[in-house]
């Protein structure tokens, strides 16, 4: 998908919204149980009701992995799913994968060729001959990570180099790259602070910022922050949309939810001038 | 596995050989192709012909990930067939992962609970809590990235950082995660120069070494600057072993290639005195 494609939909849908499929077989309610997949019927219903107020979904692949086989099945039906029904609809393998370059090229090719997906999460820490496989698909995008939501993201991404900060450093080396007018980048939105300054090293990228919610993070702090005049911003809500109920009603209240963070989200874009 | 089962074998073995599985279907010999799971096949005749020779195998999740729900399926028979058959062979999971801590967990339940691996690599950028979650299982081990043997290494690894290089500072820091003494490092062989002063700061840890042979890294200065008195090193050949022969007697081969790399190894435990 290109980046004007997706800033199409998000002046259409007026959101920059997008959302986690982190899904726990134990949190899913009981009326879906007897299912025969579990997970995809339960994806379906948050997909179905979600989708007016989205442009991007992110399964956490870990979340599938963990099943195994049948994880694997389920992550397949999802993105079949997806690409079949809602195919204007920005699509993230959230992997955080990266390898050697002839590996990378086989996670490259799982998730841009099997699994037909728009995008996928990438570890910045192997440089870049494991990052470029990535970026050789038209079309498809790397999300590269650069400052993340958790605590030990100051371990070392905060560390001070001759270039700055590691995140900084990541940021700025990897606009050298090949095809790099194909990266994004995660910023959490536990970080808000810096999230100003990384717009003015990348200030055309995508930033995907995940940490909302859950997390902690703001969501007025983060458009205030990150907001470019093509938006340039994913923003993640995982478990406070998919877990918004425990009930049987779970998808018309992930609906409510994604709702309220679509209408905050409409404000921010109008007050940008972009929609 | 026990580091001291672990040594035992390497001690029976006189050998600290890893071999790597990274199976590409388009260099399966023909043969193989009419087999049902030809990835399975393959690996199984490599196994059955290396097993005396190594001390360790190490599938590369990404080439079976490549393949979709046909590759998972692959690992799954793989890994069944070494736990049942060669249940004192370590088993590395190399998927370099790691995420935020809930995340992390998933992906040690996979590789430690559905598949059954001994360990799994890990990536540091995340910090602290995306890597602790995969040393809380007694007798596993995550084997945290270091410096390793690819061209992109230079990029942020060597980095200059007020605690030394980035790779020093994460080792320096991952000593002080929760149950450290369950964690190995990669260091890859074309780094041998480093290889002593690793050494020197994490004298008891098993270090595992990938980059021997297609890669050029050097058996013999990989064991001067890297044993320690218990061995310590798992050196990984995937390429030079498992391709050794594209045709009918690829398995043949591949054993010969790994007893060669086991016979080499045999006379540097001696000269240490291990053996």
């Amino acid at each position: 998908m290109t980046h004007s494609a997706l800033l199409a939909q998000i002046k259409s849908k007026k959101s920059f919204l997008c959302v986690g499929l982190d899904v726990d077989q134990d949190r899913i309610p009981l009326g879906l149980k007897k299912e025969s997949d579990p997970i995809f019927a339960f994806c379906k219903r948050i997909i179905e009701a979600t989708a007016p107020y989205c442009v991007a979904y992110k399964p956490n692949i870990a979340f599938f992995e963990a099943y195994g086989l049948e994880g694997w099945k389920s992550l397949g039906k999802v993105i079949h799913f997806l690409n079949q029904n809602y195919p204007e609809i920005f699509t993230i393998a959230d992997a955080k994968r990266a390898d050697i370059g002839n590996t990378s090229k086989r996670y490259a090719k799982a998730y841009f060729e099997q699994f037909e997906f728009d995008s996928v999460t990438v570890a910045p820490y192997m440089g870049k001959d494991s990052v470029e496989p990535f970026l050789e698909y038209e079309g498809k995008h790397a999300i590269l990570l650069a400052l993340t939501s958790n605590d030990g993201a100051s371990d070392f991404q905060l560390l001070n180099t001759n270039g700055g900060l590691l995140y900084e450093e990541v940021i700025e080396k990897s606009k050298q790259w090949k095809n790099s007018n194909r990266l994004m980048y995660v910023v959490g939105a536990t970080k808000a602070q810096a999230l100003q300054q990384i717009r003015g090293r990348i200030p055309d990228s995508f930033i995907l910022i995940p940490g909302v919610g859950a997390q902690g993070g703001s969501l007025e702090e983060v458009a205030i922050n990150g907001l470019n005049d093509k938006c340039g911003l994913l923003v993640n809500s995982s478990r406070g949309i998919i877990y918004a109920s425990s009930g049987s009603d779970f998808d018309l209240k992930a609906g409510d939810a994604a709702k309220e963070l679509q209408e905050q989200m409409a404000v921010h874009l109008t007050h940008k001038g972009i929609i």
